[in-house]
């Protein structure tokens, strides 16, 4: 044991054995879904059947949106060079911050902020908006009703984790409308937020949801610019088009 | 529609409507599970139950190992410099890569040489021996009997998976132990290539699900290198020690 | 020492002592400039005065390229989402690959080819091109007499490095307008590629020239995108403009 | 002209012709140094030649550091994966943040509050003491007395720079001396921070100078991973000598 010795309490690899916080891989796999086990791998503690589905849920609400987000445009931009899959993916990986995918981040704070600090909701609005700060989680550039936002808190209902952080969410949604006169509903960001909080993760790995959310997307489109594109073409942010597989109802 | 005019397959995206490959994400949302979506927006088409969860197990048997792995030093290192998580998640996946990796895209190619070219398993073997071309997919340094290998080929079995590629990937390794005398079985690499063959992935995306699997891994160890460690700390790739919960049996 | 022991060649640490290749980092500056270091810590040896002012040259000829090459688009993509500069300077050098900077590798090796292989220029462009081969480093989509190719081989004849590889990139594009009847001038990659051959770097390092010049331009335009752009705007790739200052003269 | 339509100041392309800040890159070549591209590239005029010196000497300041900064062990592990060279170098950079390099950005800081605030040094360095904030750019865990700093501050004095800004560095460092009783000199972060005042660079490329200095250095590195080591070793982080040319005598 040297002077740099150090511990790790996420793995245990022996001969033939790799137990993550205490479970051995093998007795989990075909047990435990992945999304369950990344509960694991995070938080130390393996989580009920609930858990696994509403995390598997907000996974696949984030897995894609299409051509335009800089995270997609970076990654098939390093693509069309001839850069191999995971450079690309780490590029990709690095425009996930602040601005884009950042929200959740912040959004769980700021529910953190309402809920543990006994806030009155439309008091705490209205001073964010008195200070021309920004309230993160609400509205988006495209969606006025996300589908995503809804999904997630009718899981969250019927799984039972629609808590004080999924009411704060909303309440939230409701003061912006009576105070300014105009919706801004909570966007897909501000559902995730709201539910990791209820499943108290850390502000911290708000971001790293969104981004193992989005890998499978960025992959897929990676993929598609190697093998459909010509390389080192101008990869335009806005004149593009969708022509896969026509729309399916699966109700 | 401008002379850089381009088209993708992947996700349709209208205001409300988040479509991936002819589905919405809402109703994917709950009904199937993200490993079925990775799936869908990998292959475009929509896969059954045994499909999500042999995908399930994939990742869920190399979601870590441990402290040792060059993605895993590598991402440390920079979260030990204060760098955000997704740029030292980025770090992470930059070595994930022909000797870490890469050895399930190489597999497979291997296993549909084998399969899509009728080849007779021992002379390829002897072939390959005889000119001193590496065999990817057998051996480990560190475990002898690899369970998550057993365990995926259990299950390969179970779900209907143990096809032509599964044999072939037994084939090759009962062969090297009849040649060279010493047993080198499949690894966890060579058992998901096997298996992605047997799902008719093509072998460009095999570091693509060792990169899925592992990111939550990698995330956890940024996270505790961000939370329990000192900043630009030496990390010794060998000096360190597991001091998290005692093992428990799930059997 | 343990069984990890590794040795290094390039730079002694001793307190109060930095010595690069065997020479005092406090010795050289002010007396070497930094091309002549690069060239030491590549090569291991002190280059002379003029050694240092070729590479000067060409670091300078590739220090930008405007707003289009895919290195920029990505590191201003990754930057408009707030992510820090060196995270966006990282994903623009993912994007220098193959397509995009790999062109000095490739032609290095084509010129020592022709030269150490002794062939015949004219010989050797035929085959090529009857096999449908890329021969590196010739003909450009923007400029039909690039400029920096000028100056480049007037500095290497003025400083005496126009030698035998400089003369193979002019024999080859002589014979590739008389094979083809179309004029391929060298382009700065090839002219770049030829020049370290003469300074008998090796081909794996061609990419690196290209990176350590074009870092200050990606550091310039990153630096711009976060000072006087908005964040998550969509990056037109051809519908921009330059509204520096004007154009002066030196001569 | 679209509605993303966007400008740049920093490089003009037309056939035949590249301008970068008003000049003519062809023009340049020869005629000013790299250094004095890169003053012009970040600030958007022609520097004159001390300038050019000044630069070029911080340059050469920190070309590399051997083996154990953590920007060199990520970039060396991610080279040993068998991953491309700008794909290890990438890695490097993101290893070059805040508590690596970030020191110059901060001590620029500092050193601006002090000169344009007006401030008394000792009653600052008092005020950071007691409240036990950090001071950017003093004292280094191996170097007692650096003689980077030593070189940087007599060429600053010699070319004509050693002016407010270095002053209030020194200032510093005695007044942290006789507060504490302890000597934490100035360290060649400081240093190169305090220049880069003088030469009115703003904070926010403090990083991007020790990037661009460290660039051949990380370079050298991954090179020699590449080329002398064996793939997916265990690098140790301290465990490693120096065993290149011997020291020489450049005086």
């Amino acid at each position: 044991m040297g002077e740099n010795h150090w511990t790790t309490e996420i793995t245990k690899i022996e001969p033939n054995k790799i137990v993550v916080r205490g479970y051995r891989i093998d007795q989990l796999m075909g047990k435990y879904s992945f999304p369950q086990v990344i509960y694991l791998i995070l938080k130390g503690e393996l989580p009920d059947e609930r858990t696994g589905k509403i995390i598997d849920a907000i996974l696949v609400s984030s897995v894609d949106h299409g051509a335009t987000p800089p995270s997609t445009l970076a990654a098939r931009t390093i693509a069309s060079t001839g850069s191999p899959l995971n450079a690309a993916l780490a590029g990709g990986i690095l425009a996930i911050y602040k601005y884009h995918g950042g929200a959740i981040e912040n959004a769980m704070r700021q529910f953190k902020e309402i809920v543990e600090g006994g806030k009155d909701v439309r008091q705490w609005v209205e001073e964010k908006l008195k200070n021309k700060q920004i309230i993160y989680g609400f509205g988006h550039r495209y969606h006025k009703n996300d589908p995503r936002t809804a999904r997630l808190f009718q899981m969250a209902e019927e799984l039972g984790f629609a808590g004080e952080y999924v009411r704060a969410a909303r309440e939230v949604a409701s003061a912006i409308e009576e105070i300014k006169g105009k919706r801004l509903p909570v966007n897909v960001d501000g559902a995730i937020a709201a539910i990791l909080c209820e499943l108290e993760f850390p502000p911290e790995l708000g971001n790293a949801f969104f981004i193992m959310a989005r890998t499978p997307g960025l992959i897929a489109h990676i993929y598609e610019e190697q093998t459909r594109m010509k390389p080192m073409r101008k990869i335009d942010p806005v004149d593009h088009e969708y022509v896969g597989p026509p729309e399916k109802d699966l109700t």
